[in-house]
Order: structure tokens, then sequence, then C-alpha cells
């Protein structure tokens, strides 16, 4: 339940889209990393919030207790405080696990890859911050998905808005993960959330809401930094003199037209400690084939400066900051663009068919493609003994084969091959 | 226990390993397909014989029994039941689980890849088999490895010496999985273990040992062909036909040469039901990087022609034969040898430094680094506000990066860029 089989044709559109979001990684100098799917049990517990009850154990088996991995994150982090990295920049593709309530039409799957960039070390403020959301501008505008909205947001500025509002340190968690429903359910909901359920007072929660609703670019991020109370919060000071910086960067990257600074973005994860982003596609009323997929968040991500130290022995903490790229929504969505469009994606690279046009003719076939594989040719022939011409051609038509290269007993007594187009029908003999 | 993280060096050498193993697997018309890592439990039991108890489960946690893939044969095989597939050529790489005895310094893992190329369809006999072998001859070859032998024997040769050496049909199996040790033990263990432990009678252990002693090509074919017992036998008499036809192919694909028809060849799964061949790295005594990995088999395969049909409602066979590249121990040769040449392998793709020699220049290299993405060249800078130059050029040095994009104020005035080739320290302004 909740994980699929890729046939060839997924297979073969998942290869592209990866190797899109792969050629962006290493056009911004990451390495590859690669960590077992397996983790131990320990490792994953008490860093994903509510998602930890979504982690999927492994039997005891009379050894160690292990999970699968949850995310890409975390293991990196594990990685880090292991070999004692204080300075990386790595990407990492891979498959992670989520005991959750599978939706797999809205591309919401227990089994689903990540692709994560992140970037590791003691740097110059919001440097690589800023390279994280160029990089998800990259990604989304080279996949042509249309048009795109990245929210950003610091945790340090929630924090702040948080104590302004009279809320408890204690509660600054729950506070958060209810704030970050807002992209889909109304203020109100939550405020009701943040009263019953998190028993927040109801005038902190009006007052938050005041904050949480808004959203805009630099003017905000000056408006704030005058705010007569937030401007007190030492955090939520920080928080925006870094992103007053960030919007700096973003205006040299040319990228600010698809960023807001949206003070509802909070992110589900206990880990973040600076600033957060998410990416959603803006809905195009027009093209029915995007309405069909209800996609929300495209990529998020954000700064997690504490997480490498829980797992050193001496705590020793290295700031990190990172983007992850919700891969399986975005297939969803190109796969239904596919589908819409009628294109037929081949499956395989064969460059051409050896066939043979008479009975009696295997031997033939198999000592010119065993010559065509050796000079490093992609070719195919059908696995019969005396094949039909017609079936072979069709063969060629059916999967897109270009060429076929015939040997015939004429061809044989003449030392040639002929060379088919098999589109145009024409043939040279060579 | 036993698994491993990849560090960047071991992710890109493993990426150049699996590109040559795809490249050859795409030579050959094959499409790529993707299953979970989870499977039912159900799928996977009474597979494996013997290695059924290795299987990981996962905890109940009140949803579907589910366990790790063992092997990418039996997701292929159900695969192919649940979509009704009756013919098709696929590749999958991905990694497999086996609670296992790790041996890490000989490559054997707990999660480990395999490199997966299967045939399925009703073809006539013995072509796609013989191309599986093809497609091994290529991939060590490919490798530079060194000398190395296929070892090809047939299931039903095995189980027709059984028959005429009096062993009941029941203790084939067993019988198979002793033989199969032959490789690493010598004879009389094997034959002490036949009469102990599997219960065959001293007579029939001795019958046995004389056949499966013997190893060699044609000539050997031949002589068992006219073996009065063996020749009396409806499935040897199959077997050794096939044989012949195999080599007769492999002859035309001209790598009999390192081919070897031995009889002591089993292999240890249950669902192996025709041809079966496994590929052994010959050892050479001169090169002491290769006798430190005491590797064995570095790829292996055979027919499962029942193996479909167990998952399909009405038992519907689909004959299939398939190879698999042990690719963690081919990788652990690789690792050792380039340990061994001290040649530093690159693990990013940096083309260009974004680099400033003056102070308070961060918005020139973000602005020109931007340009540089944009256009798809590969670059980084260092996230410092004030790099000193001479810290930026030995960053290129220790990672490779083989130019720097330098821009000073000069530059900066002049509208110009400095190009530095770090190896020559040549310089262009352009």
């Amino acid at each position: 339940q909740g994980t699929r089989d890729h046939a060839p044709a997924q297979a073969a559109l998942r290869d592209r889209l990866l190797s899109a979001v792969v050629s962006c990684f290493k056009r911004h100098g990451a390495a590859a990393i690669d960590t077992p799917v397996l983790e131990l049990r320990e490792t994953l517990i008490g860093k994903y919030g509510e998602g930890t009850k979504l982690i999927y154990e492994l039997q005891d088996q009379g050894g160690e207790l292990l999970a699968l991995r949850y995310d890409l994150t975390v293991p990196f982090a594990r990685y880090l405080a292991m070999n004692k990295i204080t300075n990386m920049k790595r990407y990492h593709i891979a498959k992670v696990y989520r005991r959750d309530n599978p939706a797999t039409s809205r591309g919401r799957y227990r089994e689903f890859y990540q692709c994560d960039f992140d970037i590791a070390g003691q740097f110059d403020p919001m440097i690589p911050d800023a390279e994280c959301l160029k990089i998800v501008h990259e990604i989304l505008s080279d996949l042509q998905l249309g048009d795109f909205l990245i929210k950003v947001n610091d945790r340090r500025i929630l924090n702040g808005v948080f104590a302004v509002c009279g809320v408890p340190e204690s509660k600054f968690i729950p506070a958060c993960s209810t704030v970050d429903k807002l992209d889909k359910v109304p203020w109100e909901e939550v405020r009701s959330e943040m009263v019953g359920e998190k028993g927040l007072s109801a005038e902190a929660a009006d007052r938050i809401g005041e904050y949480v609703q808004l959203h805009g670019g630099l003017e905000l991020i000056e408006r704030l930094l005058q705010d007569p109370k937030l401007s007190q919060n030492k955090l939520a000071k920080e928080g925006l003199g870094d992103m007053k910086l960030l919007f700096e960067y973003l205006t040299l990257f040319g990228i600010t037209g698809k960023i807001s600074f949206d003070l509802s973005l909070a992110r589900g994860l206990d880990y973040y400690t600076g600033v957060i982003f998410e990416a959603v596609l803006l809905q195009q009323e027009n093209e029915h084939v995007e309405e069909a997929v209800s996609v929300g968040s495209v990529a998020g991500g954000g700064r997690y400066d504490g997480l490498v130290g829980m797992f050193d022995p001496k705590g020793r903490k290295v700031p990190c900051v990172g983007v992850s790229i919700g891969i399986e929504r975005i297939f969803s969505i190109l796969e239904q663009r596919l589908e819409a469009s009628g294109e037929k994606l081949r499956t395989t690279e064969t460059q051409v068919l050896v066939a043979t046009p008479q009975k009696h003719l295997l031997a033939a076939r198999l000592k010119l493609i065993s010559e065509l594989w050796d000079a490093g040719i992609k070719a195919e022939m059908l696995y019969k003994k005396d094949p039909k011409l017609l079936k072979q051609l069709q063969y060629c038509e059916d999967t897109g084969i270009p060429l076929a290269a015939i040997v015939g007993e004429q061809e044989l007594a003449d030392g040639v091959v002929k060379l088919r187009d098999v589109a145009t029908r024409e043939e040279v003999r060579m």
C-alpha cells in the first residue's frame, strides 16, 4: 500500500526528471554521497516532531534495532558527525519511507524519492542560504512547471512573534506546527486549534494572527524591523536582519520576483533553526491538466544548525542549510502532462535491429550483432531462429528503433549489410 | 552492521562502475523498471531455499506484513505476473537486503546493490541465454578486472546426474545445494555432507562425484551425450542438447575461450530450471592488490521458467533467463586498485570558481556566478564575504577546479573578467 512499481515508460520519465535535478546540483558544485536505507532506530527518534509515529521499524531479529530512513537530512547529519566533517556541499537522491496515509493520486506515497542538496559549514550569513533558493528557482524554471512562488520565513522571526505575543517558550514548537497549517485551512481554524488543542490564550492567538497573515518583500522586512514590539525581541531582530541580507543576495541573483517573505510559513519539522522556505506551484486556471493534480509544495528546506550536534558525542555543532526537491509531486504533473500530450517516450535506446529476410540465417545475425555490440552500438535482434522480415520491421516501429541492419543471402554473398531507415524506408548497402 | 555510507570518492567510483554496467544493458536494448524496496512478506517466502531465513522482516505495525527485498529477480517475476506481461527485456539496479554474516573486507554486505538484466518471453531455445553470457563477457572485459572464467551448467543436467546416480527426486534440491559448495571445499567434504547431513547413500555420492568433477567444452558435451547412463535420462539429454546449442551460439559470439561447461556448478537458489552460470575472477599471482581481496563470483544467473507462474493466479508460466552482476565485489577490487594507484578521483564537476582579489566584491561575485549558472556552467564560489585570493586558488587546486574567473576592481571598471588556468597560471581578460 502506498508504493508502486515503475514500468519502463515511468522509469524513463523519472530518469529524465532526476537527470535535470542532478545536473543542477552538479552545476552548483555538490558531491554525491550515499547512506544505507536502514538506520539505527535511535538515530531517527525525536527528530521529526509529529512525524516520528510514521517511521517504519524493522522486526527485532536478534540484532540491532533498525528503522527505514524517514528523510535524507537526519542521515546526512549523522554522517557528518560520525566522520567529523565540518564542511561539505553534497547532494543525495534516494528513497525514503513514511507510514503515512497515502494519497497516490496527489503524488503522496509511503515510499518516495527525495532529492536533497545541503551545504554544511561555518560561513558568512545567508550566502549558502541564498544559493539554496537559487537552486529551487533554477530547477522549477528548467522543468517548466508553470508559475511558482517560493515562500520564505525564519524560525527566529516566528519564535520572536510567539514571544512578543505572550506564548511561553515551551509552546513554541506546538504553536509552530499549528501555524504551518495556514496554507491549507483558514485562520479561524488555526486560531481555534491554538486556543483549544494547544492551550494558548485567545489574546495571544489573536496577536499571532495579526503577524502570521502578513507577506511581502523587502518593504515588509523594513516595516517589521521598525515594529515597536518585534524590534525589541533579540531573536526576531536577528532573523529580520538576516532576511534583509537574504533579499539583497536574491536581488543580485535576479530572482526576487518569485520570492515572498511569508510569516505564515512554519514547516513541520523540529530541527529548523533559521531561514525556512517552501516552493508552491501556482494554480493555472486555463490548464485542465494541472488542475487535475492538486499539488502543494514542490520543494522545501531551511537551516538546521543544531542537528549535527545531536549526533556528536561532544555536541559540536555544524551549521547546515539545505533544500529538498519534491520529486514525486513534480513527477505526477509530468506524468499527467505526458499522457495528455499523447507523446510516446522511448523506453530503450536501441539504434539498430539486426534482421534477416530469409530462413536459416540465425548465425549471420548472431555474428553481426556481436560485432555491433563490441563496437559499442546499441543493437537488438528478435530471439527467433527464423522471424519474418515484416515482424522484425514492425518491432522497430513499435519500439522506435530507427535503423534495421539486414543480412540476406545476397548480402552475405556480397559481404555487405543493407542498412534500412525504418521511417523513410531508404536503404543503403555498406 | 554490514552496511556502509558512501563518501563522495566512493560514490563517484560507484557511479563510474554503474554507468559501465548500465551502458552495457542499454546496448542490449533493455528498458529500466523500478519496484519498491518493500515487498509483501508472502511474496518472498519459499523462493530462496536456505536464504529464506536471511530475509529482513518489518515490524507488524497494524498493516500489511512486509519484508525488504532479498534480490531483484523475485520482484521482477511478481511484476510480470501482476501486470500480465509475457515478453520483456529489462534491467534493474537497486539495493537488496540480507541478514547475513557480513564480511565487508571481501565486499559482502547486508545492504548491497544488484544489477540485473533479464529476458522474459517464449523464444527459440538458448538465444536469450547466450545473450546473457555475452553481457557478462562484455562487462567483465570492459571493466578490465583481469582474467575471468564463466562456468556454465544446466539444472536439468544436474538433476539427470542425480537421477542416474540413484538419488530420489525429493533430495535433488538438498543435493544441489551441497554440490554448490564444491568451489569452496574439496570433494571429500562435499561427499561427507551428502552422506551425513543429506542422507544420500555412499554409492550414490561416489557416482555423483565422478560427474560433478568434470568440466570442459564442446567435446565434454559430446562425450556426455554418448554417456550410456546420462543419454538414457530425458532431462539430462534435453539439457545437454541445449548446452550444445548454447556453445554454438557462444562460438558465433567469439567468447567460448572464457566459458567452461562445469558440472560442479549448482547455484544456491531454488528457482532455476535450466541453464545456470557464474563468473569468477582468476587469481593473478603477480598483482598483490587483487590478492588482497579474495573475491569469488562476480556475476551469476540462469533460467527460471517457473517463477512467474508462482505469482499468477492461474499459474501461467513466463520463461525467463537473466544475469546479476556482483557489483559489490567488483567495487571492492576497483576501490583497492584506485587506492594503490594513488589516483585522486574528482568528486565534483565544477568547471570554474568565481573569485575576487579585493574586499567588498561579494556582490560582483554573486552577479557573475548567477550568470554562469544560468548559462549552464558548473560554478562555485567560497561562502565568505571577503576571502583571500590565495585561499580561493587553493580551493581550486584541492578540488580539481580547472579555471578561476576573477573579478577585481579593475575588471569591474573595464567590464571584463580575468579567466585563469589554475594549473598553468595563464590568464586572459575577456
